[in-house]
C-alpha cells in the first residue's frame, strides 16, 4: 500500500476513495472510523427513495426544493423562509463567505478545517482562540467575546468538530448578542447536533426569530449516513436567505438529494434506533479507550471521540498508516491547528466495530 | 391548474416539479420540451453505474475526482490538471464569478440567463451585446472584440441558448486572443457541443494550451440526461483551476454523479446513437415548424429550437399555458433580455412526441 492517499488535498477524514486506490482494497470493505456518519448505514426508507427517485433524474431537481424544505420545516420548526438548502452543508460555508466577504474572521482552533478554507477563500484573514487540552478543549465564550471588535465573522460547531464540546444556547446567546451589537456575524454549526436524542435543548433554532446576525449550519448527511449525496441547509433571517439564494446556483441540491432528505426526516424509527445505539456504544468505545493504556480519550457529547495518544509513543501518522494497512481507516488529527502530531479521531460504529478497533488499537502500539 | 408554476424564482424551463406541484399531474407523465435534455433519456449503462453507487452514499465523495476526471480527460483530450469539476457546469459559473470577481462582464442577448445571474451575484454589472432576430441572432465578434476596453469578462454560449447559433473555432479565437491582448477574460460555454457530432471542430478546447485567458464551461447533464444529478466540468489554465478548486466545497460532485459521468463517457452505443436520432428529428422538427402558419423557427445547431411566433398573434405565456394544461411544456422565452413576448423555445424529443407537439401548437393557435 503506497502513501499517495496520505497526501490528499482536502486532508479530511472519510477518503476511502484514496484508500483504494493506493492498494488498500475495495471500497466496500474498509472499516472507516475516520469519518463521522452514523454507523446504521442507510435507512431502508431513504434506499427506497434514492431507488425510486433514479428514473426522475432526467428532469431538472426543483430549484425550490419545496418538498424539501416542508420536510426541514415541519421536523425542526422554522419558518421556510429561513432556509436554504444546501449541497451539503459545506457549500453553504461558501456561499456564505463569499456573499458576505467578511475581512477578519474568529475561529476556535481545533475545529472543522473548512471554516477556515471557506474564509480564506473569500478573501478574510483568520484569527484562531486556541482551545486548551488541559481545559478539555471547552470553547471560552467570554474569551470570543473580548475579541469581537477584531473581526467580522465567527464560527462556533456546536458540538465541536474535532473536540465533541457542546455547550448550552444560553451559553451561545450571549455571544450572538454582544456579537449583534458589534455587527458580528455568528455562524453555528449544528451539523452534528442530530446526533443528540435531546438535541432541542441546545440547539440555536430558537434564537433565530431574535437575531439578524445568526447564521445555522447543519448537515443531514452525517447522521442519515448519505455524504455521498450531498445534503444540508443554513437557517437564518429571511433577508440574509434571499441574499445566499441569489448568490448561488440554482439547482445546487440534486434530485436524489433531496428524495432521500424528506424520506430521512420523516423515519422516525431510524432517529430513535440512532440515538439508542450511539449513545450505548459512545460509552462502551469510550470507557474502552480509557482503558487502553497510552490511549486519553475526550468526553464525547456525539458520535466521535478525539483521544491524545501522546503517551503511545506514536504519532498519529504512524497508527493511521498501521490501521490502514489492517483496512482500517482513523482520523489523523495533525493537521488541525492547535492539535499536537498525536491526536486521532474515531468514529463511533457498531459494537463489533468498535471491539476490533479497540483490539488494533492496543496491537499498534504495544 | 393554478398560475403557481408561471412565477417560479428560477424563470428556467425544465420545472416539471412546479408543474405537477400546480395540479398539472404526475411528473412522470409530463412531455417536456421545456429542458434542452437529450430525447432518449439515461443510457442503460448510466442507470446500471447508478444503481450500484447506491450502497456507496454512506461514504464521502471523491474529493478529487480522480476517476471523473480521468474519464473527462481521456473523452475530451485535455489535461486533468486544467479540469475543475462541478455540480452541474451552473454551479462553476458561480465559483468563477465568486473567485475573480469581475466588475464589468459583456454578454450576448439573449443567452442563458445565469451568466448574468452569477455575474450579478459578485457584484459585477451587466453590458449586454444585443443580437439581432433580423440577422437570425448571429453573434457578431467584432461587435464584441470592439467593446473589450470597457469589461473583463466575456461570456459566450457556442452553441448559444436559446438561439441555436453556433460559432466555428477559428471566430472565437479572434476574440479570445484580442480578449487576451485587452486583458478580458472569455468563458465558452459549451453545455450543449456533445450534441454535435463534428464538436471536434467546433469545440475551443485546442486553444486551451495558448490562452490563459479562455475557460470552457461544459454541461454532462444535458447530452447524458442527468440534470437531475448535476454533473459538469470547466478547462482552464491550471492555475485558475487551482484557484477554482480553492474556492469550492471540496466534496461538491456528490457520488453518484461522478459514478455516472465515468459510465456515460464510455458508452460510445449511446452517444452515437444520440447524434443520430437528434441530428434527424431535428431537422423533421424544424421543416415541421416552418410548415406552421405564424411559427418562425430559427434554424438549429442543436438539440433546441427557438421559434418566433409573433404572427400567430399568441404571446409565448398563453401559448405556454394552453399546452401546460395539456401536459406538455414549452420555454416560454419572454423573461430573455433582447426577447420579444412572442418567442417560445422547444426541445427537440423522439419522432412520435415531436408529432405530437406540431399537432397541439397548431390547434392552439388556431
Amino acid at each position: 500500500m503506497n502513501a499517495e492517499w496520505q497526501m490528499t488535498n482536502s486532508g479530511h477524514g472519510g477518503n476511502v476513495h484514496a484508500w483504494a486506490r493506493a492498494g488498500g482494497g475495495s471500497v466496500d470493505s474498509v472499516l472507516d472510523f475516520s469519518a463521522n456518519i452514523n454507523p446504521l448505514g442507510l435507512a431502508d426508507s431513504v434506499q427506497q427513495a434514492i431507488s425510486q427517485a433514479i428514473n426522475q433524474v432526467i428532469h431538472y431537481p426543483d430549484a425550490e426544493a419545496v418538498l424539501l424544505k416542508a420536510a426541514i420545516s415541519s421536523y425542526y420548526n422554522v419558518g421556510v423562509e429561513a432556509i436554504t438548502a444546501g449541497n451539503g452543508a459545506v457549500e453553504l460555508l461558501y456561499v456564505l463567505t463569499h456573499t458576505l466577504r467578511p475581512k477578519r474572521v474568529l475561529i476556535p482552533a481545533p475545529s472543522f478545517s473548512e471554516y477556515q478554507r471557506a474564509a480564506k477563500a473569500a478573501g478574510a484573514e483568520v484569527e484562531y482562540a486556541y482551545l486548551s487540552p488541559a481545559n478539555n478543549f471547552a470553547v471560552d465564550i467570554d474569551a470570543i467575546c473580548d475579541r469581537l471588535h477584531h473581526v467580522d465573522m465567527v464560527f462556533i460547531g456546536n458540538p465541536n468538530n474535532p473536540t465533541g464540546t457542546l455547550l448550552p444556547r444560553g451559553t451561545l446567546e450571549r455571544l450572538v448578542s454582544a456579537a449583534g451589537q458589534a455587527g458580528v456575524l455568528v455562524v453555528v454549526d449544528e451539523s452534528f447536533i442530530d446526533f443528540i436524542s435531546d438535541g432541542q435543548a441546545y440547539t440555536c433554532r430558537p434564537l433565530l426569530k431574535q437575531y439578524d446576525n445568526l447564521v445555522i449550519l447543519h448537515s443531514l448527511t452525517k447522521f442519515y449516513a448519505i455524504p455521498g449525496l450531498r445534503l444540508g441547509f443554513a437557517l437564518s433571517h429571511p433577508q440574509l436567505a434571499s441574499r445566499l439564494h441569489a448568490a448561488k446556483d440554482p439547482w445546487n441540491v440534486n434530485l436524489i438529494a433531496q428524495a432521500a432528505g424528506v424520506a430521512a426526516l420523516s423515519d422516525k424509527c431510524y432517529q430513535e434506533t440512532s440515538w439508542r445505539v450511539v449513545e450505548c456504544e459512545k460509552r462502551i468505545l469510550y470507557t474502552g479507550l480509557q482503558a487502553l493504556a497510552g490511549f486519553k480519550p475526550f468526553l464525547p457529547s456525539v458520535n466521535y471521540i478525539l483521544i491524545d495518544i501522546t503517551a503511545t509513543g506514536q504519532t498519529a501518522a504512524k497508527l493511521r498508516q498501521t490501521l490502514a494497512e489492517q483496512g482500517i481507516l482513523i482520523r489523523d488529527c495533525s493537521n488541525y491547528p492547535g492539535l499536537s502530531p498525536y491526536y486521532i479521531r474515531v468514529a463511533v460504529k457498531l459494537h463489533e466495530q468498535n471491539k476490533m478497533l479497540l483490539k488494533r488499537l492496543e496491537q499498534a502500539v504495544r
